[in-house]
């Protein structure tokens, strides 16, 4: 029930984590639950707290967590503090603190006032990571999150060659991408792609319509400059909410864009110009972005190794192996040890469509960007 | 629970189809169980009839049955008249007879001894279907069925560029496959494909340890006439089991095959040739088979649209697309409309990998073979 409380914050919490709190009463009936509602808003906990009709009632209870209570004074007061005065039994937590100068001392917090702790079942540990990746990422390697997500038929194919691709998937997956653009937060794509389809990127399911997906669009020969004018892209965003790469002859042709939005991408290299960007990206505060282009760039990303998490939407439709259309061309591997797997993702169905969310644990974005 | 009894035939009953019978008594007591268990064998009714201890119990009850009972004299007495002795008071059936000539008049013996007669509910219709596909079409379409299994990766790969496939999917998508073999009854595939991997092409999973599977072998050059004496192909079945299809010039090449079973492909194109093996397999007598082959195969099958099922596994791996190594290369679709949909054909999991069963409703054998 904490996690699922926890989920209803996904796409609007970031850069925190998404945390749920259930509190039972001594005889483990439900008194209330709560989730962090957004960036700056109450925590899990003070939420699900101010929901209790009689405080009293919780004397001998229980506080379900999915992640250890705060410790220190942020926006808002220690929870760890909150959780000690209420004369618990018994305090039940999903994950550490992933920072190591306060992972733990919540915990000690609670112990220290005679409130017994306990770790969450092993089986719930992937639901509960899943809650936190971006947050314990971004904690860790001092970067932003890097999505990337492909629509394929199932012989690997982005599109016809003629550039068609509408629809390989379903309405379900394409919600669920709705929902993924929200949950990163932001857009990475390319003008060709744009172009192509006239996208507007932004995330029609709800609760999202009204939140506002920024993108960064990748336009080293600066193509786009004319085509953006009257896109879809800027008539669903603010101005403000659109960043383009480029190189420096083309740094003065979107006048569309304040200044500062266009940006001169100095690298050589395809990878020396994405860490560039990630590197601007994570340096504006996002936290997260996801990556939403076609085959060449798609494929592009793979080589490099410069993703976290794979969202694969696999349509039941066969479209004709093409290279020019696949989205892994120019991967190679000379034996079956070496190929990307993606074993622990278990595959969901969305209607007709297959949804793979597969983490990427050997992502290789260098020391520091 | 009918169905599931008359699954266990599978595999085992062909050119029969699959049948299962359930008797309740006149409180809808389960009185007793049976199904077709091989060719030749009890039909389902005679099975679970002689299952009943006490046949009086029956008075007033039901029979379930997955197909309408059959109202003639063949290897066995009709078992439309079996049930109008045993005073039912209904009778429900699954389908009915494919074959015009007699499908409705084992229900009609039915209602004429005062039976009330139900089909099946609608939504059991595609299990009850699957039952006796390879029958209905062996009877409307007079040729063997043809099924296609193909394993490839999440990008639509067979193997690497260096012809190494394993494992692409796991043991469960595999033990499938097995099964798969034993349920068509035959293989049909290549010398190529053969020759790689020195398949034995056998099905090594319960209950078909001992069944042997025929396999038709396509080598119009004759590469593999050296290579068959010591394969795992002649290893595992009688050479009375394999077949070859090549060309006049090397029909006396293959010294360890009778030569009735080297066959001469009279025909010029790819689709001539193919149809020319169909019309040979049906004459010996084969209501199905299975092809497993490479890309190259598998995609002129594709394109020729000479397939009745397709039988998908997909593991969760990315090997890098290759047109050498890509299962529907040359397939050449201009929109959307054109392309191959499976839209109908649920995916399932199997393990880490999707396992996508697909019926082709317009497969093209011409008016005939």
């Amino acid at each position: 029930m904490a996690i699922s409380e926890a989920k209803k914050g996904l796409g609007f919490v970031s850069p925190n984590p998404a945390v749920g709190c259930v509190f039972l009463d001594k005889d483990n009936h439900l008194r209330s639950v709560g989730y962090h509602r957004s960036y700056g808003g109450p925590h899990a906990e003070v939420e699900a707290h101010g929901k209790v009709q009689n405080l009293e009632s919780l004397v001998g209870g229980k506080a379900i967590v999915t992640l250890e209570p705060c410790s220190h004074f942020g926006k808002t007061p220690p929870c760890a503090d909150l959780l000690s005065r209420l004369s618990l039994s018994e305090v039940h937590y999903g994950l550490r603190d992933p920072n190591p100068l306060v992972s733990g001392r919540g915990l000690r917090k609670l112990e220290e006032s005679g409130v017994k702790v306990f770790s969450a079942p092993k089986d719930l540990e992937s639901s509960l990571k899943e809650l936190v990746e971006i947050f314990y990422l971004n904690q860790t390697e001092k970067r932003c999150f890097v999505g990337l997500k492909v629509a394929s038929s199932l012989d690997g194919q982005m599109s016809l060659p003629s550039g068609d691709s509408q629809w390989i998937t379903g309405p379900l997956a394409r919600e669920k991408s709705h929902f993924l653009r929200a949950y990163f937060g932001a857009v990475l794509t390319t003008a060709s792609s744009v172009m192509r389809d006239n996208s507007s990127l932004n995330s029609r399911v709800e609760p999202f319509h009204d939140k506002e997906i920024p993108v960064f669009l990748i336009d080293r020969k600066g193509r786009s400059a004319d085509f953006l004018q009257d896109s879809k892209l800027l008539e669903v965003r603010d101005a403000k909410s659109l960043y383009v790469f480029t190189s420096q002859d083309h740094l003065k042709s979107y006048t569309c864009l304040p200044t500062s939005q266009v940006i001169d991408l100095k690298s050589d290299s395809d990878r020396d110009q994405l860490r560039e960007i990630f590197k601007f990206v994570t340096h504006l505060g996002f936290s997260s972005l996801m990556i939403e282009a076609g085959p060449q760039f798609t494929s592009l990303i793979l080589r490099e190794n410069l993703y976290d998490r794979l969202d694969l939407f696999v349509g039941p439709k066969v479209l004709g192996a093409h290279l020019k259309t696949s989205w892994t061309k120019g991967l190679e591997f000379s034996n079956m040890d070496q190929v990307l797997s993606f074993e622990s993702a278990e595959p969901k169905t969305l209607g007709g469509d297959i949804w793979i969310s597969a983490r990427n644990p050997s992502a290789f974005f260098d020391s520091k960007l």
